[in-house]
Order: C-alpha cells, then structure tokens, then sequence
C-alpha cells in the first residue's frame, strides 16, 4: 500500500514541478528555418480570403465560407478533392493543397488554382469545368496575370500569353545587359516589379533597362554542377557603384490588340528614374515620377498611352537632402479626375488630393505621425482606408479618411496590424499581433467599427521558460528626441547578478526593430541569448524609419555618425543599469546592423568587448548607386562624408573580437566589402575573425540560418561570457 | 658614499641578472617578414660566388677577393662607386647595391650588373667601359640568359633580343590561352621555366602551351584599381582539375642566326607531358621525357635540331604506381657519347650513367638512400659533385662519385648543405646549418676535401629564453619503418607540468619537415608556442620526401589515408610522454598539411580537441591533373579512393574547433577547396572557423605572414589552452 501512496503524492506533485521546469528553447525553435520553429514559437495562422464580400477560410483540403460576425463555419464552398478530379477530367496535374487558391471573381464562383507559379487553372466551381489553363516553360518568371492573359520574362525578354493561347513575343534582345519586365533601378522607389497592366487589361507597361555600361560584379558558383567541368564558375550581377556609371530604363506599352509596342517618349534616360507608374482609370494616359540622379527633384509626368508622347508635368517636388517618392498616385474610384499621393513634404508622410491638372485639393491626414499602407477605397462611403502610427510611433494601426480630411481609427487600437480590404471597402480582414499576444485575426467594419474575433492564436511560449521584455524610450543623442528601445531580460532574471549585454542593432533607413508588435518585436535569437543570460537591448535611432522626415535625414551625408551617437546614448542607458555588466558589452547587426556593428566597434574600441556584424556595408563606395547615393550622394560630390563613414580607415582601430560574416554570393553588400576590411585589417595589424555562408546571399534562410545563429551564439559565448 | 656603494653593486648585479632574464620571441623576430626577424634570428650569410677557381665575397659597396684556404680578404675587385660610375659614363642609370652582381667569364674581369631583372649591363672591370647592356620593356619576365643575348617573354608571346640588339619576335599569339617561353605543366616534373638555350647559344628551346580548352578557375580582385570602376574583377586563371580536359604542350626551336622557328615532330601533343629538355653538346640533337598522362610510362626521345624530326626512343621507363623523372640527362663533359640520368627504379634516387645509345653502363651510386642535387662535375678528375642523405635519413651532404662507382663525402658530414661548384669542379663554396649552428660557410676541396671555414654566423639565440629541440625516430603504422620526429620543448620546460601539445604536419609527397638543420628544422612559430607553453611535435610520416619510393608510394590512390596512420603514433608517441595534457592535443599544418590537419579533425574527432588548417586541400577532384592524378590517378579511374579522402564527406564528423585559412586569391589549393569544405560543414550542422587573406595566393608573405601567425597562434590560445 506504501507504494501506492508515494506513487500518488509524486503524482500530484508532477504538474507544479512542471511547472517549475518549463522548457528550454533551442535555436530550432526559434529562429525561422529551424526545425521546430512552426510548431513551437511561430503563432499559428489562418488563411482568409475575400471572396466578392464573403470570407472564406482556406485549408489544405477544403475552402469555407465564416460568418463575417461569428468566425463560424457557414458552408464548404470547395473540396482539394473537388478540384482535383476537375484538374485531372481536363488532363491537368492536381495540386496537394488549397492555399494557394482563390477566388478572385466576386460574383462568380470561380476558383483560381496555382500549382506553382507557372501553372495555373481556372476552375469553375458550379460544375468543375477548367475554363481557362496556363502552363509556362520553365525559366519563366515575374508572371503578372490580368485575368487570362498572363505576362512573364524568361532570360530577361518579355512574352505575353493571351487569353486565346497566343505567345506575345515583345522582345528578342532580353540578356544580362538589357533586361525587359522586370523590376528596376535595384527596387529602390517603390519599385518591386517590371510590369503594370493597365485597368482593363487592354495594355501592359513594362520597364526595359540597358545595364550593359554597368561593372559586372564577378560572383563566384564554387557547385557549378555543369557537365563541362566541375570548376568553380564566375557570375557575373550587374552592379553599379556610388558614383559610377549607371544603367538606363526606359518605359514601353504593349498594346494586346494591335501586337505592338511604344516607349514612352521621356527623352534621355542618363541619369535619371523612372517610378512609380500609374494608369488613369480610362487608360488613356499613363504616369510615373521622375527623378533626376540627385534624387533631390522628381515630376509627375503624365504620358500620351497610345503614342507614348509627353504630354506635360502634372507638378514638381524637392527637397533639399532627398526626395523619396514610393507610391504611385491612385485614382478615386469615385472621381476620375482626382488622384491621392503620398508625400514627406510637411515632415511626415501623409495623403494628398489633387486633380489631374495638378492641384493640390487637400491635405487628407496631417499631424506627427507616418501613413503607412494606402489599403484601398470604400466607393461608396468616399473613404479611404489606411495605416498609420498615428496612436503611438511604434504601432501600426488601421484608420480611414473621409474627403474632408475627416480620419478615425478601424478596430483594435494597439499593436501592429496587417490587413485586407473587401473589394467594397466595407470591411477588413485584421491580421495583427501586440506585445503580449502573438496573433489575432479580426474581422472589421470599415462602416461602423464592428469588430469579429475569427482567430487567436494560442499561447506557444507559455511552456518555455521565456524572458521578460521591456519597452521604453531614452532620448537621443540631441538631447530632445525620444527613441524606443527593447529590453529583453533573462529568463529568471535576478537584479542583483551581474549581466553580460549584447545591443542588436539594426539602424537604417526604411527599418525598425522595436514596435509593439508581440513581444515588442524582439527577434528569436534575443530570446535565444536573454536565455544564456545575456541582457539584449535594441534601439531604434534617428536615421529609421516612421519617425518622420527629420528624424530620418538627420544622417544625411554621414551615414552612420549621428546613427552611433544614439546607439552609444542607448549604451549609456545599458551602463546605468545596476546589473548590467560594462565591461561586458557586445554588439550584433546584420546589412546596414553589419555596417553599425563595425562602425560601433571601430569607433568605440573601448566600449565593446566582442561584436558580430553580418553582410555589412564597409564603405559606401561600394554600395549602388539608388539607395548609396540618396543617403551619401557621390564619393566625388561627398568626399569627406565618404571617408569618415568608411570602415577601411577605422580598421586600425579594431580591439575588441569582431566576427563578420557575409553570404558567398551576396548581392546586396557585396563581399568586396567584408574582403575590402579583412584586408584593411590585415594591413593594419588587427584581428577580425570571419565566416561565411558560400552559395548565399545577403540573408541566410532555412538551416542555415538556424545554423548561423549557433555561429552568431557561440562567438559570444567564446569571448563574451 | 653610500649611494655610490648602491649604484656600483647594482651594476655589479646586472650582467647575471641580465642573462637570467632573456629575451622573449616575439612573432616578428621569428617568422620571415616580420620587422625584427633577420636582425633576430635569421643566420646571418656571407654573398660569396666564383669568378673563375676565385673566390668572390660581394658587400653592398665592393666586391673582394678572399683567400681560399683561410677567408681572408686578398684585395678588392671593383666597389659600387666604380660601377656606377661606369654606368653613368654610358648613361645608365646607376645601382644601390653590387649584391646581384657576378662575374660569369672564368678568365675575363667582365662584371655583369643587374639593377633589376629587366635592366643589366657587361662591364668591362678593368677600363669600366660598358661592353654591353639591355633594358627590356615593362612587362618582360621569364628573363634567360645567354652571354648577351636575351630571351624574354611579355603577355605570354616570347622574344629574344640578340647580341646586335635586333628584337626577334618568335610568337604573335600569345595570350592566357595560349603561352609561349612560359614553363608548362604547373611545374611538375622538375620543370620551372619556359626556354632553355643551346650549349653555345645558337638556339633556343621553348614550350608553347595551348590551354584554351582548359578550365577557368575565376579569381577575383577586389582592389583593381582601375580607372573604369572600384568593382572587383574577375582574373580567370586556367586551372584543369583531375579527370577533365587538359592543356596541349609542344616544343619549339627558334634558330637565331636563321631567325626561324620550327617544332618538334612529336605527334598528338593530348594528355602527354614533355619534360626534362636537354641539348647534346654540339647542339646537333635535343631529348626530352615524354610521358604519358597516367604516368606510368615515360620514354627519352631524341629529336633533331635542324628538322624538329624524332629520330628515336633512347629508352623507356615505367612504374606500375607512378614515375616521376624530374632531372633532364646530362652529358659528362668529358665524353659526349655518355649522360647520366636519375632515377628511382631500383627503390631510391640514384645516378646511372649512359651511353646515347641507351645502354645503361653503370650504376654508379646505390644503396637506401637518395640522391638529391647535381653540383656538377669535375672534369678532370672525371668525377660528378652532389648531394644525398647517406649520412643520415634526415641529412643533406656533399659527396663525389667516379666512373668506377666509388664515391666519397666532400667537407662536414652533419647537417644539412647547400653547395656551389667551381667552374673546374675543384672546390665548393660549401654553406650549410646543423642542428646546433646556424650558419656555417666553407671552401672546401673535392680534389682532397681540404675544408677552410670562411664564415660562421654569430649565435643570435643566446640572447633569448629559447626552446629545447629533441629529434627521434618512432615506428610507422606498418610497424617496421622509421620515421623521424622533432620535438621542440618550452623555453622553462619541467617535466612535472601537463602541457597541452601541438602537432605541426605537412605529409605530403616532395617534403619534409624534420631534419638535421639547424634546431632539426624547427619553424619560427614552433619556438612561438613553445614560448607559449605548448610541446610541439613534428613527423614525416610515409609519403614523405628523400625516404625512397617504396615509403613515398605507400600513399598511392588514397593520400591521407597512410599518412594520418602515421601521424596518429606521433599521438600515441606524446600520449606516451607523461608531461603531455593528451586531452588537448591540437593540429596544424599549411597545403597539404592544411588537408592532412582537416582530415585528422574529422578522421579521429576526439582526438584533436583543436585544428589550424591552411589552403587544404579538401577533395583531390578539385586539384589539379599533373600532381592530383600521380597520386590519385582520376575521379573516373579510382572513384573509392576519391571518395575515402574527400573531406566533403567527412565534414559533419567535425567535432573539436577547426579553422581554415586560405589565400583569398589561391591559385593552388583554389578557394573552391575551402569554401566547398565550409558549405559541407554547414549542410552537415558542424561549425569550423575560417579566415581568408584577400588577394593573397597559396602561402602568405611579409607582414602578413606575420599576421597569419598570430591569427594560427590565437586560434589556439582560445581553443586549446
């Protein structure tokens, strides 16, 4: 009976004991990639879509439709099953899930089936009939479909497959050296694409670039897997440097019917970009803002479609440090005389109305805070839905705005949200996290505020031992404006230890890292290391984004000295902290972090003990031409600017134990940088350590980057500790 | 009085003070490059050459005469000031040092003085009359000789510029593809330069080699310092790895008094090597090896000189593993119907003696141990001067042979010697180290072997706390053969301490790292870690050089695989050694040492707890044809013994810290070898270190070899200690 006994005491001692001994992450649970990371800390999901005004929940095997109030299930609207047996009745290959399936009709139960990105269906779903199919060689990329006529390149030359079947050929010269339908100007401004068809889909505008004045980056394939020879092979990545020549874009219009192309008559293209293209609703006329090299003056220009002719310059914008247009002028559904734009040019970016012949009508939103996404219209109720930090700069919130310039928030007021509009306007599938809930989705009415939970992801962290995380503000460097820091701690944080800290640092234009997005947006390897006892903070300092035009241009031809100014304040704060350790303080930050991490480090020899930065810039003169020269403008025009930023003559200055580490292949900072300062150091007599990650590029995805975060960990571990 | 008393017993005091308390290494006292290092430690060396049976000491600012027997000086020769002033006189510009001048005329006082390789002038010595000079264009290398005739090379086309100063010009087509004067086959096969003139300089010999069907391997420059763009540039250096398409070699003679070149008729120059190029005497007739590509079977070939006509095959050699000639015949000066040749087809490097018939007369040295140099001969005591390890396995010594086969040592019997012979064969200029001196020059007879010591280098170690080197043999892993270890001990050694210990590997075929030199070999950064507090251990295992073919060829198709049999009883050997820490025991070696200490740290992971490895070698597929397929033969014909050795497959064995350093520009051990090893590794979750030296090749020089050290010694610092 004894026995018995002490078998149930240990019993109900077991769930507190587990309690007590919650688990401990590994990397594989926390870092994108790893093994374990879906199922143990990424906060599950659910995938809803619009249909006309209907939300339908997508599975693997079957698509339905939710009450819009209730989240409940109202009906299946299609089976895998179902769509299957109509692929294969049309001799197809079947898909093996429904998500990437939609229903882009809204009053007709059409099913859109993409079995990869090449190959798709149409489905009807009434009777199972495939209506329209498309099957692309292989190669074929930026596929950009309007209704079922599909556009793609394949080798840089761009095809238009219409809806009868017919293979537009629209250009025959397509190489590395001149590139048709794809994006352009190294996606700076706005731009992620090549092409743009026109409303009705009787007109496709696409971006040509000559690029063959252009230096050719020699990136190195050592896994040529070419039956030739197993040598390692060059690739040569256009790349043009800050300073140097740059490529020419130029605009064409390929008109369907007629089988034939235009360019626009925009005149010599030395020099100049070419962005955010935009068609009128009639398609008649065609848009884009063009910027001179300087990046400090760009015009709206409007274009004759069928002739490609100028027609005239609907305005003009400078601004003394740069002009940063990324979003093309939108039309009002409701009035196709006037048009929204986004612009900086009161300080923050905000909604203008103007007309077509170029008057600004209105200021839509104003006040010291950033417009975020334009999310759409609602035709009806003449507003447009939007989002914006307006409630506090570091959240992202639904709003709209009426004509009179009339704004109010959509649905839950905190933290960080994503969301998409019904094609009425009417409503919002609210996908958002905040700093203690990793996910909801919420339906809401744009109309009246009606708010739906349809989703809350549950508590994945609750059986870790997780750390503790912390927000605030420090001022910076200019001693007025406030900056917003993260604070993670231990997990069993005690105040009275001494901590070793690690800044993880990011810095940049057009970035942040705290938010109030879950967990204040703290990274899983700051869990990671808060777990190996590491005190971890970061900060977002002047030069990051939506903090307004100042904010960010207060970096302007020094790229990185007022940005270091902030991080040495957010040290400072880091130092006042009784149980932070001084004298072991370390520093880890990727791409533009990689840059701050060895500036910080060869800047403040004395301040940091052990750094890691990855993929970094190391010298502007070797970064392109879009992004470098609108924070730096040109070695030549900037000399000064360009040599106290640069690294190569900080290199001397190294103490501490610094790690870089860069993708093999990366074609964003490339590896001259990294190799640029390996050799400075060299020179100089001090002693980086390096890794790299061959085959890769600026970014390590998958296993690797599980794996590169161990590198990351154990640097520290090695030298920090 | 009494501070008087102080003072002078404190100084008193100072001398045993001072020599209780030597100096410590520092890296740029022991390493080549370093700032300190030939003031500290280099031996210093005495510039001696013949004129004549003379004796010629050259100093920066004259050249004298010494006295054979006793070193003295006789009288001076001529002295900077009179050469420069000559030069002048001919308006040439002037030199900074008589170091690389020489006296090649035994019975005329004609001093030729080179300022660079491409500028030289004859001067007359006695009136100082300028009797000839050539200044070549920029650009020129590959820089041969004869009386005043040059032939050159520039951008791989090959000129000469004869004595009347006409330039012939005897390629057009040179280019990387295809090179002209330039030496061929990755100097394998003794072959280490592209022309080679005739006895009496009225033709020169060539290669022209065609590697257009070769393999690129893109090297890339990351400091181009070109007008056109900062961007790195690809530098394709023809590379043909193991197994896949090689380069064609064929050999050209360009007549110079007909000014006409013609080539030798030796058929399909694919997949053959041409090597060991020689003239008969009267220029009537050239021989070359010519061996096939699996290298096995070679035949001597003798040709016509006028006709280019193969008039037949002397004789042929084979070796069922592989055969390596890398000495050409040469005709006794005394009877030029007999040459000698080496070869190792009796087991060692031996000398045999031959009749242009191909008979083969007599062997005329024999025994376990191998030949190693040709001094040259005597021709009036019909002897032959060279140099072997009969003495000893680890020793370099210089003997005689005669005709008869009676052989005789020549001067000091230890150590190891380096010698160069009169023009009569009478006497070497003899310099040689041993284990406990430095540097030693003598004159030594090779009539009589009367021996004057001329020079001995100051002991510079004295003044340093310096290590204690042991030497020894342990049995290899077939238990029967010796092989030899150096030892080298802590400065303050105490056989009670636990020290942790270092093995420092090479290994590889055409090598050594042990031997009766001064310290038996020890390296600069052997005596660094012993400092440090490490036990270094070196051994040469089976593969090794100077040890006969049966010991080389034991590695045959599985490089690695014997060897790390043997290196692993140098880890029982200092397992064996009560003051050695067996639980940390690391691994360093350079090349391939580089691949022996990474297929150590992944063959027996919990051996080595710490690892350096240099430009390795990672999978013999990557390494190129001439000496990958001796050893390996190819990935095609011996596809077990690629894949047992290749690291790829043994990198997710890893275990204890390893880094990998290359040359950022390799054209050896290609960065392929180390990258592809680091993409394994990461692909396999283990973590190895890396460092690169940019736009370095296969070895580090200079300050960087500097560098390199402290990074190699750091490593294990942080690892291992």
């Amino acid at each position: 009976m004894k026995k018995y006994t002490l078998l149930f005491i240990m019993f109900a001692l077991l769930p507190s004991f587990a309690m007590a001994q919650k688990k401990q992450f590994t990397l594989d649970d926390l870092i994108p990639g790893g093994a374990t990371y879906r199922q143990n800390t990424y906060p599950d999901n659910r995938y809803i879509i619009w249909w006309g005004e209907h939300c339908l929940m997508l599975d693997v095997d079957r698509c339905y439709m939710i009450n819009r109030d209730t989240g409940a299930e109202v009906k299946v609207v299609f089976f895998l099953d179902g769509v299957n047996n109509a692929l294969k009745k049309a001799g197809l290959k079947t898909i093996n899930s429904l998500l990437y399936c939609s229903m882009p009709y809204a009053d007709k139960p059409y099913i859109l089936v993409k079995r990869t990105d090449r190959e798709m269906a149409l489905l009807d779903g009434k009777d199972g009939n495939v209506l329209w199919s498309a099957s692309l060689e292989p190669g074929a990329t930026n596929i950009d479909r309007f209704d079922k006529t599909l556009a793609y390149t394949v080798d840089h030359n761009l095809y238009v497959l219409d809806e009868m079947g017919k293979t537009h050929t629209i250009s025959k010269d397509g190489c590395l050296d001149i590139t048709y339908g794809e994006s352009v100007h190294r996606d700076e401004f706005g731009i992620s694409k090549g092409t743009f068809w026109s409303p009705k889909g009787n007109y496709l505008a696409f971006y040509r670039m000559d690029q063959s004045m252009v230096s050719s980056y020699p990136q190195v394939n050592i896994n040529p897997n070419i039956d030739k020879s197993r040598c390692a092979q060059v690739e040569p990545d256009k790349y043009p440097m800050a300073g140097e020549t740059s490529h020419k874009v130029t605009v064409g219009i390929f008109d369907i019917k007629k089988d034939k192309t235009i360019y626009l008559d925009a005149g010599d293209p030395t020099d100049r970009y070419f962005t955010n293209i935009a068609w009128s609703p009639d398609e008649s006329k065609i848009y884009m803002i063009e910027l001179n090299r300087d990046q400090n003056h760009g015009e709206l220009v409007e274009y004759d479609v069928k002739t490609g002719a100028r027609l005239r310059t609907v305005f003009e914008e400078s601004n003394a440090k740069y002009f940063e247009p990324c979003n093309p002028i939108q039309f009002l559904p409701w009035n196709s005389d006037k048009f929204i734009y986004l612009t900086r040019k009161d300080g923050y970016n905000h909604i203008y109305l103007y007309n077509t012949k170029g008057k600004m009508l209105k200021q839509l939103t104003s006040g010291k805070f950033e417009v975020m996404d334009i999310l759409g219209f609602n035709e009806k109720a003449k507003t447009i839905i939007y989002t914006s930090n307006e409630i506090s700069p570091i959240q992202k919130n639904v709003f709209k705005v009426n004509m009179k310039a009339k704004r109010e928030s959509i649905g839950n007021t905190t933290g960080w949200h994503s969301a998409s509009l019904s094609p009425s306007g009417n409503d919002i599938i609210d996908n958002y996290s905040s700093p203690l809930f990793s996910r909801h989705v919420d339906v809401v009415s744009t109309l009246d505020g009606w708010t739906s939970n349809i989703f809350s992801a549950p508590d994945k962290w609750a059986q870790f031992n997780a750390p503790q995380f912390k927000v605030g503000t420090i001022k910076a460097a200019d001693g007025v404006t406030d900056l917003y820091y993260r604070l993670t701690l231990p997990p069993d944080f005690d105040a009275k230890k001494k901590y070793p800290a690690v800044i993880y640092v990011y810095g940049g234009p057009h970035a942040h890292v705290v938010d109030a997005s879950f967990h204040y947006g703290a990274r899983g390897w700051d869990v990671y290391m808060a777990q190996k006892g590491y005190v971890m903070l970061s900060l977002d300092n002047r030069g990051s984004e939506h903090r307004g035009l100042e904010f960010e241009q207060a970096t302007f031809r020094n790229l990185g000295v007022e940005e270091m100014k902030d991080q040495m304040k957010g040290v400072e704060f880091l130092k006042s902290l009784p149980y932070v350790d001084a004298s072991r303080l370390g520093v880890h930050g990727w791409s533009f972090g990689g840059f701050m991490t060895t500036s910080l480090m060869t800047t403040y020899p004395d301040v940091f003990k052990c750094g890691v930065a990855g993929g970094p810039v190391i010298d502007w003169k070797y970064y392109e031409v879009m992004y470098g020269e609108r924070y730096m403008d040109t070695p030549e025009s900037n000399p000064e600017g360009y040599k106290n930023t640069s690294l190569l003559n900080k290199a001397g200055n190294l103490k501490g134990r610094l790690m870089i580490i860069y993708g093999g292949n990366d074609p964003t900072c490339v590896p001259q940088h990294t190799l640029s300062f390996i050799r400075a150091c060299i020179d100089a007599g001090t002693y980086p350590d390096l890794f790299t990650y061959p085959g890769d590029g600026h970014n390590m995805f998958g296993t690797d980057r599980v794996h590169l975060h161990e590198v990351i960990t154990r640097y520290f571990e090695d030298h920090l500790k």
